[in-house]
């Protein structure tokens, strides 16, 4: 970089030849702006963004507005190498279609005034270590399992019953003290193989969860869905059961795919916590696979509060967005965690959590934040290709060592 | 703390405003007070009690007995954050409503004569490194499997088959020479895909314990309990089992449940260990849930005396009573250990450490050492939250070394 | 080697007595040579071969060709313990044959000019990990379970699930976002209990492969054939599945050995990966098992032109044959790994780059790098001996680590 | 000891009170000595063995015999504390009885003219390091898995498969390149998800072994009897298969146990290693329990001459006994290997080499001493309590690498 040509382009809508030795610094246009690049500006963005050269963006690359691009066009934005954005991130930057023109990001501190900043309200935020160093609970020396509350997990079924297992995993790594699973009989050696410290409560189906044949009083909290298949019989004992359930409740994967009607979803207990992928998203909140990240999230958000739920809403920056129209951009994850049974893992994190007394918005967002730094400790050691969800729960002790530090 | 403002509490019951970085020296009722504070000096205290100050206690809170708080007012202790404590510790440490009032705690050397200490007679010890030290003993070159004993477990039954593998691991790595675990049917498969070194003696009920075919003349020592269910047939087949036994014992779990009758705890062999936690030691002596905690080691201490028996009572501290009535409070352990399958792992090193021809006594006190300072290898390795039964199995050796040194 | 005589040998054919210390440089007969040795001059070689000193060649060792030696008297080669070769390896050198002759070998840089390099055309490469650095894709902020594919294997029957187990294993090490395994009834506990992230599509027959219930529209590339038998039924279900299968396929173990007629190899998709050892290849296209190497290797080549197939002609410098008539030898790779399983591994780490979207002959060679430098990893740690083929699995992302840098 | 008062005792009979800090130097009887002590020499050895002080023997504590000690008196051994012993150790050393008196041994070098050692004709070894060096082979380039050999074990019936799978672990480790067992029914799951890498040949029968479906032509090395049971139909299969084996053979627990009488011992192969403990080998060559070790070594060294097979009789100093009346006592292991589970291994190991064409001499000496190191390398890590079997075979491959170095 010493001996690159350094190069900032003026109002000349002539670009000369760059080479991929030459760094462009992309300061024209600001956040203010909002509306699309047209004319001349477009046809420099698009040259520049031909161009081999380096493009680094001030603040956000120009063509991009700071949270709703859905509207404007998207061959106009600047495609950045690296962009120093100012004081904060913008929301974009979270957003699969506009972070993609982002590069890698840094914050520049450009001394805004404190109090302009407290000032400032906003919903989103970026949730960063120093905001769960706060939540983490600290553990008496007098504490025993019940102190950590018995969770109850209804996962699994013929052929995926892997799910139940990285989830069992997950909620007892993640400090629960008790956890019974409730299964059916075809994993009943399958889970004690693999999770001895997990009590089963064993189905009478032989393949599908059909039943709880005891109603789980002495349970802290539940978590269904990983791996639970959309049978009819598990419909039907899963809305039986939903009327009965008063403690704090997760669900995730073929529990969500079974609220398909918004009858089933006005069904959900207040303070429950929702973890969808995107795909999921859109099949329970009716929302087109098409519309814009941002469209997604708004209505993520709406979700959360007309349900009075917490969405956890998975992917890069998995945003977790609250009844009370919160939303928090996580910091921690990588790639390396898009593999099968990663989410099946952050469901008994998140349980593991609430059995121990979090409440639902503290247990989603610690959990969030505490499985993708465990998977960024395991990308680490294993390289991202090489990360299973296995080694993301090997990890999560060390991720809870890094944020007592 | 340099900075910190040392502020000695002299008697006077107004309190001047303390903020967070004032430290507060309670030195002003010692131990020799056997009687509630009232009045004037119960305002104190609770002013105290309410102000953001550290407070360091000496010797032992204010208000508080060193031994029976149970009819003290808790409201007239000082709450500690820190205990600097003469020459030992005092009973009330160990105990959970009154230990959480002093903090962590240190012992302070104030050069008692050894004649003076030893002239103490006590019943209560603080068990520390140095007394295992003395117990733990060293293996002949020459020696072969039979050198160290037999081991029978009876464990586990229909989905709590995970309690019989982790007690069989334990067992194992305390160091057996052979170890036979009889299981019910469904529990083959679990049990030898999770530990190949246990052989198996498989019931003849696919879910249940329901009989011993062969009569254990070739086993050192028994254990009976984890995950074992109360089934009647169970039941049946314990009591008749329990008569035929006339090697050391260690009970757990299930069968403390299944002693509901004093008819019933009498038919427990002399020299017996039981390893009950709270609820289970409640249940077998029928002690109230809502006595004080020393009234529960009083309870404790004279069960073990009338039933001749080692009454291993879990928790904080775990007390070790002895028929003797003397009581030792473990010194390991920490609250990463109130986790699914830590009773499990403990009931299966005592085991293994009575197959080795260690006394009743011995075994229990050992046993109750190494997995407490197991577990503290662990969580310092793995956090408390991430902690789990299996990691404590796996520390085991570590913690052997660790006595050894 | 500092008091070693150092002895040329002159076109003398009397030797003098050699001791172990003596060093033979042997450069007497270059690469230019292409008729066996006779005469005195065979008399000279045997002579050296059987004498005790050290023998170091340069180029190539004399009596030897460099591509074929079908036709050249084996007895008339110099057997070297080590030989310097010019610029590049020669093709012999991989060959089991005749490679044994060379001793480990070194490339001295004679300073051929670049223009003379680049002009002489070859379609024989030395895969080395400058080639696999440019093939390695990064991976996008944004990415998640879906850009990273979902993979179907097919493997497996009764007694031979372990291979469906390493199999997906090295799949699942090798970043694939999915996995759903086709396996018979009896292999649903394995697998569920030794690969908890992949799931399950169980077939109707207990033992062996017999029908794929769903056609696979959402796999994005199919494995088939470690431990799959090759029963009647089997052979069946895969040709019926192989009319179907339009994404990247990679065929091994008894899928090829499924492949028993010219009609029946016909029937293999464009494009599609197979991975024979000697033994398989030489079924599948009906070599001698009794050619020299050089004429088998010219098989496969031809082989895969003809079938318009990559074949991946495993042993030592694995060869990976392109339709194009390209062959890559590798340069990874090491003797421990001549264990049960391995191929499996292989085979799993191929399906889980293709399923990442690696073309077919990127997948190959990528693949066959990775694996090979897992197991020189993995030996490294664990020697020869001790290496078995799940250690290769659990080396994979170091793999992939130490070609990132 | 730098401030302990040394004492040689003379020949006085009546000994000093000598306290914990004093230390005896026993040189007094030599081996030269070959009748038991009495009178007054006796005495002084009773004195001494009562007293407090350190003992220390010169080349061999008084009283004690170099070989036989059946004859002698025990009470009249020096008990040492450390025995510096001359030039080499004395078989006695090796013998459970005799060796405790010796106690800590070191070879004190007095020199012996290298030519009288090579003319002193010994038929007993102590198997060290630099022996095992020269056995061990290494591995060419181009070898396969052809080359390492394929195993069968049959091994395992229906609550002792664990032993199968300790026992095929260590075939694997040991370096084997293909591995199949034959077990019954029920220990399929077991077997598959415990050692993916062993493929299986499955008994009709589910509980025991009862014939072989398949004539082992491929297998280069068998091994029976880990965890086999010793049921009739067992016992028939067994002596069936066994008149057809040609390959090498190693023979263990079970296996050993049917071979209840002299006609059934006659069946064996020559050449095939048994690895009996001590009971076993009481059992299999009719020799009483109370025999001294001597008594039984010599009838263990005779039984292999009979039925010219390798009798490695396991326990402290492990002994080979080849059919040419040679015995080798290893110099590896320690007392955390008398656990459950370290036989097997050790069959599997022995196995191992077979298969990759070590002799059986080699197979069974190698086999032993790796067997030994890999227990010493685990112990070190683990304690001699905490070690279970599969750490033994966990650490076989630092073993490798140990005795490559």
């Amino acid at each position: 970089m010493e001996d690159a040509k350094l190069t900032e382009v003026k109002r000349s809508f002539v670009l000369p030849e760059f080479g991929k030795n030459d760094i462009i610094i992309d300061g024209l246009f600001g956040t203010g702006l909002n509306k699309p690049l047209t004319g001349g500006f477009a046809t420099l963005v698009k040259s520049i963004n031909k161009s081999k050269a380096s493009v680094i963006s001030i603040d956000i690359p120009s063509g991009m507005f700071a949270e709703d691009n859905s509207g404007n066009t998207k061959g106009t934005f600047i495609k950045a190498n690296k962009t120093f954005t100012f004081q904060f991130p913008k929301m974009a930057f979270f957003l699969p279609e506009d972070g993609e023109f982002v590069g890698e990001w840094e914050v520049l501190n450009i001394d805004l005034h404190p109090e302009a900043i407290s000032k400032t309200t906003t919903s989103n935020y970026y949730l960063r270590k120093e905001n769960v160093e706060k939540i983490i609970k600290s553990r008496s020396v007098f504490s025993h399992k019940g102190t950590f509350g018995h969770a109850l997990l209804i996962a699994g079924s013929y052929g995926k019953m892997g799910a139940a297992v990285l989830s069992s995993k997950g909620c007892l790594r993640a400090g629960a003290g008790l956890l019974t699973v409730h299964v059916p009989e075809k994993g009943n050696v399958i889970m004690q193989t693999s999770v001895p410290e997990a009590m089963l409560d064993v189905d009478l189906n032989e393949k599908y969860f059909s039943e709880i044949t005891f109603f789980p009083k002495k349970y802290n909290a539940v978590g269904i869905g990983p791996g639970l298949g959309t049978e009819q019989i598990s419909s039907d004992a899963f809305f039986q059961l939903l009327r009965q359930i008063k403690v704090p409740l997760v669900l995730d994967a073929d529990a969500l795919n079974l609220l398909d009607s918004p009858e089933k979803i006005d069904r959900i207990p207040e303070g429950t916590i929702l973890t969808p992928h995107v795909g999921e998203f859109n099949r329970l909140a009716g929302v087109s696979p098409v519309v814009s990240s941002y469209q997604r999230l708004l209505a993520a958000i709406e979700f959360a509060a007309q349900t009075k739920t917490y969405v956890v809403l998975k992917g890069a920056y998995t945003a977790v967005c609250t009844p009370e129209r919160n939303c928090f951009f996580n910091e921690t994850g990588n790639p390396g965690m898009a593999t099968a049974g990663s989410g099946d893992a952050l469901t008994g994190i998140i349980l593991g959590l609430l059995a121990q007394g979090y409440s639902s918005r503290d247990a989603a967002i610690l959990g969030v934040y505490l499985h993708g730094l465990a998977g960024d400790i395991a990308a680490k050691k294993l390289s991202q290709e090489g990360l299973m969800a296995s080694d993301i729960i090997e990890s999560l002790p060390l991720a809870f060592k890094e944020i007592r530090v």
